[in-house]
């Protein structure tokens, strides 16, 4: 099945009602913030690379003052023009070929061009989830823009259709991505869960902001198709859903953190089975994650995730913030939740 | 099955020749030298823990010039001594420890004592299969002052019953280990291949002289009981070692590289995967194999492989030594068959 016709079937009911006023923009501007979110359960493989369909369900926490403020202008220009940061970028980026082909799903005959101001308080393309919540407060501008007032379970699965992980940017707080059964996709949406933990807090350690060198997108392509590990990686997230439903009902922090590092390590692990190997690790991640053990061994709650990409996300609880500090000096620390 | 009742297996011809006397040293002193054998595909996890027994066949590689020379000499002291390197270890290490038991294997109720002299060129426990020539030598340096004239496949099944690997390391060149099925392991033995390849050249790259912080045969079990990725790695196994025994026949060196690299990256792969993790990478080791990758990149060919340490050993054949000699000024080139 191709993008649009997933697009087709999400608008089936507003078509009906609204005709096709719905692909006309309803106001001049769409603004829209959409938290990044940090996988504790990572999505990892696809059963369907056109609708980003994963082979797995995920599980995330959003960290709710980093992300992407995505505000869209009409203009009447001949092309969209897409400002990240303030800066306008080159029509041949493959961003903006990739925001152009995602509008054009909902842009079908119609002749409006956008000026997309994308506002990014997070790194892009260092593993910190920046198309996740760029396409998730994309999807939720248009939906502003265009009025069409989409069900959050409908953004869900329009966000996914932009990039995987968008599906779950669009809460605070813990989201589950259900992987569906379904070929049209549209059983594979997120939705938040009723959890909440005051205390945890994650850091993100930068060990650098450099674009990462192979994309995620093509990382879990290539481990999907070329590493004989990967095929008990849908067993070992089957465990650990399990496990982490059972960490948050109990507010068991070394459980959580424990299986969200495990996880994070044994994504990696697929990787660098595959051939030619994918190695995000760099010296520093090598060296931070030394440090995170050696601080555990003498007691110190505190466990790792790391996405595709070289940086580390430490995780801890609230009352170790000043101890993780000291360790890690230049941690950027987020609570997650808000009192 | 205990390793004294696979001892008694291998020694019921002999007993029936020689009687008791198979027990009595028939000389004051043994002498032998085993190499040091890098595996070129892994052995990674036992089927049996008493009999050493692995999961999967093996194959490795010797280097000639580097290994362990065991000299035995009778002395009438209540005790073994153990000298490493011209210095005496203390009679509570864990290393003396493995060897008495060991000679406690041949001495059921027999008074003699041994002095063992081990002089080895290699690091001791820094991955570089210490343990593997030195229980090779120490079998055929028993056989010697034993004068028991056992077959190289005896003595690879009494080697193995010392140290997983040293059933490898009894010989130069290219070498497999068969796994075999039979509960009591008198099928699983190694035996030279008949392959040469006088262009071929291994560097040991030592990032670090320091003992490793887990054995490796803690850490394969650990990595069998933990890991759930480990479940795919017999197919692993399988497959490479098709591609090897092709690799050799035709000379193919990216071939030989390619498979060696990706086999010692999976199986670092499930020690990641098992929890607490187990990662023998250091922050250097790292940093070496993404110069390796980089090299490649820019068309050198050049492979490493990883065994249970943070250490790299460098594949790469003649005609690009100075390349990578320019690279890895601090390599030890070793070729590995004598023209």
């Amino acid at each position: 099945m191709k993008k649009s016709d997933a697009v087709q079937l999400i608008f089936q009911p507003l078509l009906q009602q609204r005709g096709d006023s719905v692909w006309q923009p309803q106001r001049e501007q769409g603004l829209a913030f959409a938290p990044t979110n940090i996988a504790l359960c990572k999505y990892w493989g696809k059963r369907d690379e056109q609708l980003n369909l994963p082979m797995t369900s995920s599980l995330s926490v959003a960290i709710p003052e980093k992300g992407s403020m995505t505000h869209l202008t009409l203009h009447d220009q001949p092309d969209d023009i897409v400002v990240l940061n303030g800066d306008e970028l080159a029509a041949d980026t493959q961003f903006v070929q990739r925001i152009k082909a995602y509008l054009d799903l909902f842009r079908l005959e119609q002749s409006w061009r956008l000026r997309i101001d994308i506002q990014l308080n997070i790194p892009v393309a260092a593993g910190v989830a920046s198309s996740a919540c760029g396409f998730a407060s994309l999807i939720s501008a248009l939906n502003d823009m265009f009025a069409w007032q989409l069900s959050m379970r409908d953004l869900s699965i329009l966000a996914r259709l932009g990039s995987g992980s968008a599906a779950r940017s669009l809460w605070a707080g813990f989201v589950e991505w259900h992987a569906g059964v379904q070929a049209d996709g549209m059983d594979s949406y997120a939705e938040p869960l009723k959890f909440e933990w005051s205390e945890l807090n994650l850091g993100i350690l930068l060990v650098t902001e450099k674009e990462k060198s192979i994309s995620s997108r093509e990382a879990m392509q290539h481990t999907v198709d070329s590493s004989l590990l990967y095929a008990n990686w849908p067993r070992k997230v089957a465990r650990d859903m399990v496990i982490f439903r059972q960490a948050l009902q109990a507010k068991n922090f070394s459980l959580l953190g424990g299986t969200a590092e495990s996880n994070a390590l044994t994504m990696h692990a697929t990787m660098l089975s595959s051939w030619p190997p994918i190695c995000y690790f760099l010296p520093e991640t090598i060296a931070a994650m030394h440090q995170v053990w050696q601080l555990r061994k003498e007691g110190l709650e505190l466990y790792f995730t790391q996405d595709a990409g070289p940086n580390l996300k430490l995780l801890f609880v609230e009352k170790n913030k000043e101890k993780v500090l000291g360790a890690f000096p230049k941690l950027e620390v987020s609570k997650l939740f808000v009192e």
